[in-house]
């Protein structure tokens, strides 16, 4: 009985989990410290050829830097896409030190500063218009700079997608001008002296039904094409957003991505009609590096209380919170563990694991079957490549920060 | 009608909240930038002076770090409170910075590396001894080092406090040593040469019900004292936690402090009588800094979206991740708010105040009463002193650091 996870992208040789071809003792040796995160780009350089294969060759795909921004993932990543998605002036140093051209740097963010946005006008990229009050702080930049400043509004839709992890659209939103605003936005550009180029309208995430998806880029793209009626510039770009999941639990099956290409290949030349000059641009986060990271920790401590066995690893919520539930998450399901040095043993033994920190919060896994674990094994929480790291609180506590690496 | 909350001990002039003293708009120019966190230091004190008053004169009091490590709130309290308690290296070497006699620092966590082991046995400090590899492991530092360990140990006890935030005693837990096995542990002991103290009780946290956290006083000294018959040294120590904790929404009610003060009151001459040399401590974090902490943003930001009101403020979750209901918390509930430049005027709107970031999770007061707003205002979020700052993502979306200050 071997009922444990072995992560389907990530290889393995004998009982060990290979990262980028590398077994994991080995990198942990090569790291010289535990916990730490390690991404393998061979899984991301994969997911973005299933993307370009299964999408119409005209799309676009857009990386949403907050899903990662370790500096050598935006790097790799930005040889192997065709934009990068900033939301603060850090992310936006770190995009623009990849050499990737600016107008491909798309910024969005519903409260960008002053000092964000003078960045953003002096940088040269697509600042996404949140609403009417910063579309004048941009004008009023762009004269102070003297640079014409490239915009797009981003669009809060009048529609919603069922099923989404988090709805990001439709109805009341702090994200966006709403829809039925944007043409009087657009009257109002006329006056000023903005380069706008199009829309960006994003309406959901972390969503694993191709249908859905489906559905939602279809009433965008309706939406975009009414709207584009009232603008009185050829549209240049729209950014139609992602929103694409991955499985995150057993039970949870992956995305029908060619569903997705074949809903989109229906879509575009209608689009490429009415809107010629108009480049659609996909923008993915988690989809693109979220299967690619593993989170590592040693397990320090196993102990029995009152007939439960508790693995106390090195690691913990301090660096990867959504694994714990506490980010997000309405209800608490285990990420993917598994033992990376004993992955072809029986998962014979059920055991809760914890962190180190003195919080019972601090919770990754709860009755997990797992091959029976020693103090010195390596624990490895999968599907850690996304919103791991930087969405934790590293501070609590005060322990180290962990290293990551990109193998 | 003024129904927003201008909180308690905090003070005012005309329209400004008060900090330390300082009108807020001037604090904010001393900081320079806004968010910041801004910790009250006479409210820190009143706090202190209120436990000395209703609790014994004999029972002692400890600081949790882990509820705020900002070094000079630790620095200051050292010098009120009679012990701190660490969780971390890192936090270690913050209270040992403070010049507090070392045998007063406990350090308590169930994941302790040999490293940490090592500086707290190099330091001299309590060590709280968490399972009975960690007391080999100790022992074998000792010996290493040539120095005699001070040792306590943390006992997960066999009853459980109901209506604690969060259970951390009772049942299987990985904190501590069963308590029907703590014997074994001293009958070991016994063959090592370690400076065995006394115990550890930690039977819940924010709590605030003084007749739950006086009867779990009672049932844990009624254990201490069974266990203390199994040890071959007189107790010197006996911690009994705190779990003391502050209404964080405006219909919970302060805990009855003089309550649990008679209580322990009633308990302190039985325990004198059977343990003399032992001394008895509370050690509270939340409770004794929670309230004393005001988050500080400023609105970027106003907009209306389909007749829904929007603050956009520069800070947010990654700043002050419980107060978007994503650390912990069942339900969210909002925080108590503030526009802290506008005091004395009517609340006569209902808004949403959103953080910077591009999620729907940045949701920082939903629905709230507050007085009309505009850009450029000061929108406080009271009762974060405790697991704000460090209990937070700092670095999801790249945003700068905020500034703390104790004022």
């Amino acid at each position: 009985m071997t009922v444990h996870p072995t992560h389907p992208p990530f290889g393995s040789h004998r009982d060990l989990l290979l990262v980028g071809g590398m077994p994991l003792d080995r990198l942990a040796a090569r790291v010289g410290s535990t916990p730490f995160f390690a991404y393998d780009r061979g899984i991301i350089d994969a997911r973005v050829a299933e993307l370009r294969q299964e999408l119409p060759n005209s799309v676009r795909l857009a990386y949403a830097m907050k899903a990662n921004p370790m500096a050598a993932v935006v790097q790799h990543l930005s040889r192997l896409v065709d934009g990068l998605d900033v939301a603060s002036a850090h992310e936006l140093h770190t995009a623009l030190d990849t050499g990737i051209n600016p107008e491909s740097i798309s910024f969005a963010g519903p409260g960008k500063t002053e000092a964000e946005l003078r960045q953003a006008v002096a940088a040269g990229v697509t600042i996404e218009l949140e609403s009417f009050r910063e579309a004048l702080r941009v004008t009023s930049i762009s004269e102070r700079l003297g640079l014409r400043a490239r915009v797009a509004i981003r669009v809060n839709p009048d529609f919603q997608v069922k099923g989404s992890g988090m709805k990001m659209g439709g109805g009341p939103q702090q994200f966006g001008v709403d829809a039925e605003c944007v043409p009087d936005l657009l009257a109002q550009l006329r006056t000023w002296d903005l380069d706008f180029v199009g829309f960006h309208v994003f309406a959901g995430s972390q969503n694993l039904n191709a249908e859905i998806i489906a559905e939602s880029q279809r009433q965008t793209l309706d939406l975009l094409l009414r709207l584009a009626d009232s603008s009185p510039w050829p549209i240049r770009y729209l950014n139609i957003g992602g929103g694409f999941g991955i499985p995150y639990s057993q039970r949870a099956r992956p995305l029908d991505l060619a569903l997705v290409g074949r809903n989109l290949a229906d879509l575009v030349p209608v689009l490429e009609a009415r809107l010629p000059q108009a480049q659609l641009t996909i923008e993915l986060g988690r989809y693109l590096v979220g299967e690619s990271g593993i989170y590592v920790t040693r397990v320090i401590d196993r102990k029995v209380s009152r007939g439960k066995t508790y693995l106390v690893v090195d690691g913990g919520l301090h660096h990867q919170l959504a694994a714990s539930g506490n980010f997000g998450q309405a209800i608490r399901r285990n990420y993917p563990l598994a033992l990376g040095n004993r992955l072809t043993a029986d998962a014979d033994e059920i055991v809760s694991v914890v962190g180190c920190l003195c919080t019972p919060l601090d919770l990754l896994g709860d009755n997990v079957a797992l091959p029976k674990a020693e103090v010195g094994d390596l624990l490895v929480i999968f599907q850690s490549g996304a919103y791991g790291l930087t969405a934790s609180p590293t501070a609590f506590l005060g322990h180290p920060a962990p290293a990551e690496c990109l193998v």
